[in-house]
Formats: structure tokens, sequence, C-alpha cells
């Protein structure tokens, strides 16, 4: 496409490496911008540059934080025994706004994906098994995606961390909460009919 | 939502100003953010922080522009004597990219639109009357969306217009190139009913 100015040229490419945004939905966001007033602008790109340069990771789950430590790692009233392994921040929001976890975390940075090019050592799991070893743990529950990736990840963690003697779950699959039998997939449906569990009524 | 950093918090609220941007989709570009180099998010920053602080305006069209007098403008071999009216510089681009249109263009910047506070004098309309009062027009082409806004600014225009005794037209309107009679809305395949034109075999 022709821009009639560099500058929106420039912000267009820049703009639409952002996964899901296109060059017409960054042309959009440009166009919102040119509308901003200057300071509402600067705002927005110093945010951007501050976020990258000034984050931190815990150095105990490895989530993102404000301090050394975050505020759930730090948290006296969380059981420090029980650890969940997630993929990132987002899957951490997820599970804390559900309110019925009172564990700490593990925010492994992904998931093995051989095809992709991520191999166990690009992840936080050398820290992972420290901490297991450490002796201190009761339970590490696995809540990882219900895909490929998210099996293969907790098959390779299962292995490495059996030998600790920890007891380790992961998360129930089947069908959704309010959801309706003959709308569920098969393989959920099939799946959740193996893995049946006894009814605690 | 809680965020487990003011960092993210910050970027989250900043990129969900952008239209269509809604909270879910800024905490994944933050996640994005956060995976990128730090001179790639730099890059980014700095491209909107530039793009709002440097860009000009056309002084005879109001099309943005790298200089004083846009491309388009300054080109010689365009026909200064005819005038597209447009909302904003996207419509530019389309038309542009037709290559069916060798004329100049007028960027209104917006359309009037009473109810959300646009009245006809947050637009670039007293620069089109004086370009059009300078008496060297031939034609004023209105290239506005075909909605109430669009229709009532082509109204507005061409009541100003009209004492120049310059030519107004608009963009015709119909169904689209290729497309099915079926399928066309009843409202653009009436008006193009009613707006037939002699068939020129």
């Amino acid at each position: 496409m022709n821009y009639p100015s560099l500058l929106i040229e420039e912000a267009v490419n820049e703009l639409s490496k952002f996964p899901g945004i296109g060059k017409k939905s960054a042309l959009r966001m440009v166009l919102f911008l040119l509308k901003q007033q200057n300071q509402d602008v600067e705002r927005m790109g110093n945010a951007i540059i501050k976020l990258k340069q000034n984050i931190k990771y815990c150095k105990v789950c490895f989530n993102v934080s404000d301090n050394e430590t975050c505020n759930i790692c730090a948290n006296e009233k969380r059981d420090q025994q029980t650890i969940c392994v997630v993929e990132d921040l987002r899957d951490v929001m997820a599970i804390e706004n559900t309110n019925q976890y009172h564990g700490v975390y593990h925010v492994l940075g992904g998931l093995i994906n051989p095809i992709g090019g991520v191999g166990p050592d690009s992840l936080n799991i050398d820290s992972l098994i420290a901490r297991a070893k450490n002796g201190q743990l009761k339970e590490v529950i696995m809540a990882l995606s219900a895909t490929v990736e998210g099996d293969t990840t907790v098959f390779y963690l299962n292995k490495k961390l059996m030998e600790t003697g920890i007891k380790i779950s992961t998360i129930s699959k089947g069908i959704a909460i309010g959801g309706e039998l003959e709308y569920a997939d098969e393989i959920t449906l099939g799946r959740s009919i193996v893995g049946r569990i006894p009814y605690r009524g």
C-alpha cells in the first residue's frame, strides 16, 4: 500500500507487528492516534517503552511483579506448599479471579513445542524442579492448556518430578459448567466419560 | 481485573484506548511486547510518539504529508481543477489505489455529526469554500460515505458551494460490481432503480 507519509508507514508497520493486527487495523489505530492530544500519545508510547524496560519477574515463581518477590509468593496467608504450574501470567490472573485457589504459582513462560522451537531449556523448568526438591511441597498442580503442547509439557514435568515423590495432579477436564452435552465436542465428551469421577451427592 | 504489576496495568489501560481493542486484547498485546527485544519495543514506542509529534498536514488539501504541500497537490500532472472531497486519508488511499482519479483532494477530517458533537466548524470546510471561490475549479466531487453523516455533509457543502456555480457531483451509489441482485440490501437496490442511468452499450 502507498502511504502519504513515511511517519504513517513506519507507525503502521510497527503496530501491525502485534498479533491479530493487520495493516488495515494498524492504519485505523494510526488515525486514532492522530486525533488524540500530543500528551496522550506520548503517554501511550512511554507506557510501552517503560513496560519493557522496567518489568521485573518474581525470583521465586517467575510471574511478572513490581518487586523482587511477587505479592502472591510474599503473602504468608497463601499455602506455600502447593504450587500451581501455569503457562503465563494470563493463567495466573484467570485462576486468581476464580477465588478458588490459595496456594502459590510457578510460571513456565511457555509450553514445550518442538515444532515451534521451544524446548524444555527455554522454559522455567529447572527452577520448578529445584523448588520441588526443596522438600517443603505437598502438591504440584498442572494447570496447562488441554492441547498437544500442554499435554507434552505435563508429561515431561511429571517424569522430572516423579522421583521427588510429591503428589502431582492436573486440573480436571470435561464438560464446561452450564454446558449442554449435545454441543460438547466428541473428544471432550469421550474423555469426560472415560475419566468419570465418583458422585459426591 | 487485578494485574500483577502496575506497569502492566498502565500499558493495558493505554493500549485498550485504541478503537476495537478491549482489555483482553490489550493484555495479549502486552504479553507480546514482553517477549520482544528491548530495542524492538523502543522502536514501536518511539514510532507512535514521533508520528504524532512530527506529522504535517498539506496546507492545500489537509491530507497528511511529510512536506508543507503533499505529493498529490505538488504534482503538476494532476488535474488541479477537479477536487475530490473525502473524509480522511484512508479514503484518499482507497481512491488512489483505484488508479481511476487524476485530480486533487480535499480532506475534511470528519463528517458533520450533530449527535457526536461534530459541527461544520470543526472540519476543513472554510478552506474548501476558499479553494472553490478561487475561481480555477471545474468540478467538486463528493466522495463521502453513504451514511446519514455523509449525506448531511454533502447537503451542507452543496448549499455552501452552490453560489460559486462550480459543477458538484457525488460518486455513484448502487449494486457493487460483481454483486448479485438477490443479496443486495433493499435500500441500495431501491436507490439503484430510482437512480438508474442511460445504458452506454
